[in-house]
């Protein structure tokens, strides 16, 4: 039975918890959240017991920690579970700071722990077929990848003021997707981005929708282009052109009713955000975790990861503030 | 807390007992089935025991049953439930013969338990919206129903020799597709049929392609076809024409990949057969029946339900066998 | 340079003499409409005159008739046409009765002319398609179809009376893909069918909707819905199931729009009615026509198919009046 | 009637001829093309005779030409036949040259003649369609446009040779459809671009796959996505995301089956290349020309227009050459 700690009630944490309660032989046993109340609604949810950070990292039962809580804590908590042997499932990003998340990703290194960074879109059913495809070799040599990343709506300006900038807090999961699908790494990115959605979010010092192009070592290309609001839902597509055909991995919708009325045929929006959109995933995701601890999987989504998809973002935020294109390293 | 027995320790009967074990305030007891290491196994997983049935219906503290096991068994196993006032779970049929169907549904009336049938494509997503978009309207007045319901491939003729027949094996969830949709009785039935996919099935007293229509006693009209063999795997699809448009509830697939290569724009094959189909259908439906249990939602698929489908099936037969249009009570 | 008659200045007599005038070495010499006007503008339109039915039938230079005149003058032009030697290009039916039907074909085939009935579904692209590629083997032994034809809304009742009933001015076309698609004859026929889109159709003495199921002398079996209204438009698909699979014949759009907004994922209706539709049908038709005249291909649909259709029309009108299943010759 | 004639009778010669010879009031006079054998075979499908340029602008009965030749010719064509005051229909583009192509404008502009200039997919079906439902504002501000512009093979490196580059050879129109759709002009252009399909175009000073930014003076932003190759075929859409939501321009395909079969659920690749992709797309800019001309409509693709599209390219080509982002001025 491996004991587990969860950081985080929120709504993700919640998800993640009754992922958990899933996993054959495994058990949580502590919440932990500064809002008492939902640390206990989601500790009674699944037998278990609401703790601090302490009392966690002092258990020595415990094996494995999830951390979902605010991202400014992201850091601490990795390089603390690293500290005590802990296996570690953490929500991306490892931290806004470039440095400070190498300085973790060095941590967790040196304690020989797993560390899966949540980059829940590489567990999607579709995603990650498409993926297996192009292994497969259905579209021959990769040239071109088109990346459609929407968020149904813009979060409050309070929000977008902590997240780090659109670059960190919402492509980090597009570079990290360019990176799987192409297998490749990038040699410039050039970010061109906009505010079109509302002002406040100028005036925060960030954009809402923004076109990036990243060039790949290999002369490989790719665009992205993202925007924090689609009248339609969340759309979250992507593309890839091969030398023998084209993936295109699309949206999920809640029903397969098409309706033909006076006006159009219609169908269903597709699934209404990263929660809907992404349960499969998430559920996959922790399967995945679990099986890595039990040695049968091998890790897919590692801190370096994590580390790779946070220089991208930094690059593109240097390229759209500069108004350059970005040499990477 | 409820507790819940399982008759049959199967294919469906595992797909019930992890739903069950969803269910919050209900607990897995006992599993009964012949086959002494399935149901070892199944009780296992669950942390539930093996029992044999006197003992589960002499149980006073269990308060629910599930029926899972092979059809012979189902028309004792209700009545038995029945007399010791627990509640019933148990998939279609009934029982193949009317009659003794008949019965059945009398003693559930008579012990005023629960007894839902598993007409489980009531609770598929897809199917169910359609459901509701037609009662809100949307298409106006439902005048022709068209169904498609294709397995992906034919039994054993083994399976088919005890089966009752293709009209009570398999369409009878087409009949009560039907019943449900248009929200009306039917007044005949006509039914042809054809053996094009096995000749064994023929020689075991079978047809496996089957075409009828069935008007309702509002002068709506109804046409379902059915085949034991699809080569693209399970095909379950409905069309409702109605006077202000149409609804057509299609398949699900298991990603959104679309290919483009040198041959064709392809898509996924749709969900292999019905346990992965109907997985959300299974789940809602199990989540129904302890919702019905709390008192907060009305039972959906009743015993009537099985027997009015009965009834259209032995119609269906006859019409087949006696090559007439059958007039319905 | 083959010089042709065209019968009709109405809507589908403007379609085929527009498809005329792109022939290489074919010249419409003169229109024929009782309706002066029509006939003047038509002829105009393309550099011909206007006649009388003798005098076309006196112009030993006419070398072809295009008859798209009413219904009731069909069989009249055909016999005239055959007796003048001139190959005929006639629009369904041949006639509402099958006597006369038979006479003309008679006459036909006493002549020795060519004589294509239009049965322009043969000649649309998708359903062409479809044909050819079961004919390829693509979906192994055809076993069972699926027509759906349904109209925008329904001809003026006064239209309706003079009809010959909708099986015979409806589903004469699904009659003929029957027959044509599963490459195989009706043993048995048997037509539903209700009113409910006008009352005023059955104080008519007809019916608006069809539920009909056919089986074939080989064991397949054919249902064909139809219906007077789709308020969606013109509803015109078939599916084949195979021993190896599924083809499916639909609808044509306007254009590929795909618009996203916040109740739906919407397309365009399909094209509006027949004209739309089947406006590459009609074109090839005609093209199809004046080859086989060139001794460049064989002649696809006969006056004999006219016939056979009629036939399965009238079983099925007898089936429908009688309440009872028809045999077939 | 007015006479025409027209310079090139290879491919898209000949479609511009058909299209011609169906504009009522509208006759072709003169074919010229070095090709002495092909002018001698499309004058003869049209009842037209061959010429030299000379013949064509000393005759005064001209009153529009169509340049259809190779693009070397037609700056030339363009500024004779301004002199001579005759309508111009010339295919893209003006000239390789942007200075060459601004003489010419001022050449149209001084004469006063029309000039369409070939953007044949602003009067594609689906395109027009999607654009005429931005203006009506259905899905509100435009905000992003994503273009995706691939055919299904590169040319012959001898033609990539003498084509001005992809930028001004292939994305012309992409630039077109850009400032079309977007209704608004660049501020700054980015391209990256890279030779993936074959090393030969590299050798010729070329490139294959392109992926280009666009910003608007509005803040607007456009990524383009082009390549030489596309295995599936020709690939021609784009997609506008606006604040209510998005509209999208799909591939037609020639026909509308779908097959079903053990592999996947598959239709038809998109319509192979540019003639018939764009077959309705020609035939309509030719009826607006004329309609122009008859002063029934205002030209919609001005030499203004080709010369936008060619600063873009031009833009575009010094980016990519260069390294960096292009202001525009």
């Amino acid at each position: 039975m491996t004991e587990v700690a969860i950081f985080g009630a929120g709504r993700i944490g919640k998800i993640h918890a009754g992922n958990l309660a899933r996993q054959p032989g495994v058990r949580l046993k502590w919440v932990v959240d500064p809002d008492g109340a939902a640390a206990g609604a989601l500790a009674e949810a699944h037998g278990a017991k609401v703790a601090d950070r302490d009392a966690v990292f002092a258990d020595r039962s415990v094996g494995a920690v999830v951390v979902a809580s605010s991202t400014d804590t992201h850091a601490d908590l990795i390089e603390r579970a690293a500290a005590a042997g802990m296996a570690i499932f953490c929500e991306k990003p490892v931290d806004l700071a470039l440095d400070r998340a190498r300085r973790c990703a060095d941590a967790v290194k040196r304690a020989g722990v797993h560390c899966l960074i949540g980059f829940q879109r590489r567990y999607d059913p579709t995603f990650a077929a498409a993926k297996a495809r192009i292994e497969a070799g259905e579209i021959g040599a990769p040239e071109m990848l088109v990346v459609t990343s929407r968020d149904p709506g813009a979060p409050p300006v309070e929000y977008i003021r902590r997240s780090g900038g659109i670059f960190k807090d919402m492509l980090i999961h597009d570079f990290d997707v360019f990176r799987w699908i192409l297998g490749d790494e990038a040699e410039t990115v050039h970010a061109n981005a906009s505010c079109l959605v509302d002002p406040a979010i100028a005036e925060a010092g960030d954009v809402d929708s923004t076109a990036v192009t990243i060039r790949t070592k290999r002369g490989r290309l790719c665009q992205i282009n993202t925007s924090r609001r689609a009248a339609y839902g969340y759309d979250q597509r992507f593309e890839v052109l091969g030398s023998g055909g084209m993936l295109q991995a699309g949206n999920h919708a809640p029903t397969e009713v098409v309706a033909s009325t006076t006006n159009a045929v219609s169908r269903d929006l597709p699934e209404h955000f990263f929660l809907e959109r992404y349960r499969a995933a998430y559920a996959s995701e922790m399967a995945h975790f679990f099986a890595v601890l039990a040695g049968k999987e091998k890790l897919r989504t590692t801190v370096d990861d994590g580390l790779k998809a946070l220089e991208l973002a930094e690059a593109a935020t240097t390229s759209w503030r500069e108004g350059r294109i970005v040499k990477m390293a």
